[in-house]
Formats: C-alpha cells, sequence, structure tokens
C-alpha cells in the first residue's frame, strides 16, 4: 500500500499557497520550479485538489491556484482523498460466496467480517488524518524551518506571485 | 491509496488453513480452486505469507502450506504487512529541500512535520490492524456464516486436505 508521491507535492504546495498575500495566486508552473517537481505530473494533482474543493482554481491571464478556505479547515485528509481518490484502501470481491462452499448471493446479509475490520481500521486511519489541518502543520513548521528557508521563501513568492 | 487483492485472499485462506486438522497442509492449487481465484497470483501471496512467517511451506509430495502459529498470535497487520510489504505508505522525498529556497542538507535536522503527521496516521492504522486476530474473525464468522456453508466447506476440507 503506496501512497502516490502527489500526497508529499499536495501538501507543500498547499503550504506555499497559504502564504499568499490575498487575491494572489500561483500556477502550477511556479509551483513546479519551486519544488523542482515535473510541471505536467504537479498540473494533474492540483487539478486533483481543485476538483475536491482544497484550492480554487482562478481563470485568466493572471490566474493561476490559491486554497479555497481557510488552513484552520483544510485537513491532511482532505488532501489525501484529493490525491488518492475517495474509494475505500480494502477492496472487497466478495470470494467468500465463490467455489465449492458458497452459496447464493442472497444469504450474505452482512458484510464479510473481514472486510468490516480492514474498513474500520481505515477509519481510525482517515480520522487522524482529519485531526491535521494545515493550519496546524504551518505553526509548527514556523518553529522548525530555518529563518534563511523562510526569507528565501519570501524572496521568491515576490516576484512568483 | 489501494490495498492489493491478495490481501483478501490472503486472510480468507488463513481462515481456510485455521480449520485443517493437524498435520494437514492445502496448496495453492486446491485454495485457489476453493476461492476460484487464479493459481499462480495465489502462489505468489501465499509464498508472501510463508516469508512473512504467517505459514508455513511445508515441502514434499503431501506438503502445502498451513499457519505458522495459533489464530491468536495472527493479525490482520501480519497478513497485510506480509501482502504489501513493510514499508511505510507515504515516502518522504524531501521536496522541501528542492528549489528556490532549499537550504544544504545540514539545515534539516528533523523529519518534516507533514513526514511525521503522516507517518503517525499511519501507526493508528497498523495498530488497529494488529488488534484484530485471525481468531477473533474466526469467531465471527462462527455465527454469521450460514450452517450450509460451514457445512459444504468441512465437506471440502475432508477431501481436499
Amino acid at each position: 500500500m503506496r501512497l502516490s508521491e502527489g500526497v508529499e507535492w499536495a501538501v507543500h504546495c498547499c503550504t506555499v499557497l497559504a502564504a499568499l498575500p490575498p487575491e494572489r495566486t500561483l500556477g502550477a508552473g511556479a509551483l513546479a520550479e519551486f519544488f523542482e517537481v515535473p510541471k505536467a505530473y504537479l498540473a494533474k494533482h492540483l487539478q486533483a485538489l481543485s476538483q475536491h474543493g482544497v484550492v480554487d482554481a482562478v481563470p485568466g491571464r493572471n490566474g493561476g491556484y490559491r486554497l479555497a478556505r481557510a488552513t484552520a479547515k483544510i485537513t491532511l485528509r482532505d488532501i489525501v482523498t484529493a490525491i488518492e481518490g475517495p474509494g475505500p484502501c480494502f477492496r472487497c470481491q466478495e470470494i467468500r460466496r465463490r467455489g465449492p462452499s458458497g452459496q447464493p448471493k442472497r444469504c450474505y446479509t452482512a458484510p464479510c467480517g473481514i472486510a468490516r475490520a480492514m474498513w474500520a481500521a481505515e477509519k481510525v486511519y482517515l480520522d487522524a488524518l482529519a485531526r491535521t489541518t494545515l493550519a496546524k502543520l504551518i505553526a509548527e513548521a514556523a518553529h522548525e524551518v530555518s529563518h534563511e528557508q523562510q526569507a528565501a521563501m519570501a524572496r521568491w513568492l515576490e516576484q512568483a506571485a
């Protein structure tokens, strides 16, 4: 079970978009340059964030992306779900119904206990991701990221946004 | 983030192996027949279970697979880890170090807060899987699986094992 590398990219992009002045945006090209990642792949992930309401895509010549809401209202769960899609990690193919001991479909009234246990574990994973907001990650980073890096990012944002 | 279909197959196979009389085994072919899944794929997953110590591969003409330990000592975490591999779901590529604000590697003494939060959520997922034993799943199934299916499985086991 592997998450797309797009999850790391998307969370980092959201932290940069959070630093934008009001009414400013950043395009996929600028964000790809900032993180030295392939623009085409990043653009796909930014579109996914937009489709799931995490960022707004502002059209036009000075358009680009900005966060769709306050950083306290965006969680790791929102971003992971946007990039990975909303489906369950564990998909039950109902193999219990097959083969020499399988019974007619109507005999299976409840989901299989294996699927229930797998989905319960997924719920605690997503709940944990939902407890981490972008605001929290940014507040922690403010203490941990060096002054040099913060200053370099501010300089870059001034000319890129 | 999607788990391999092998997880469902592997957990179901372990519940069948749990029903074997002592000293008996089942081969990949018999298990593939029981669940109507492709033998070659299932064999790969059974080998993974064996490599991770969930099942024993008994060699020889009457050989096959059996559980490596008691069902109370085998958890969903053991099986998921065997099938999916032990690495983290979230891989940090350290993109924070790249681009115009990137600093020399020595400036980053702690893991990125994003990676820490992702890994903390993974830990609660794996902890939840670790709380579900094969013994618990089988005890629940004993109440939920129809008598017809249980009888059909017992008949099949008698001739297959």
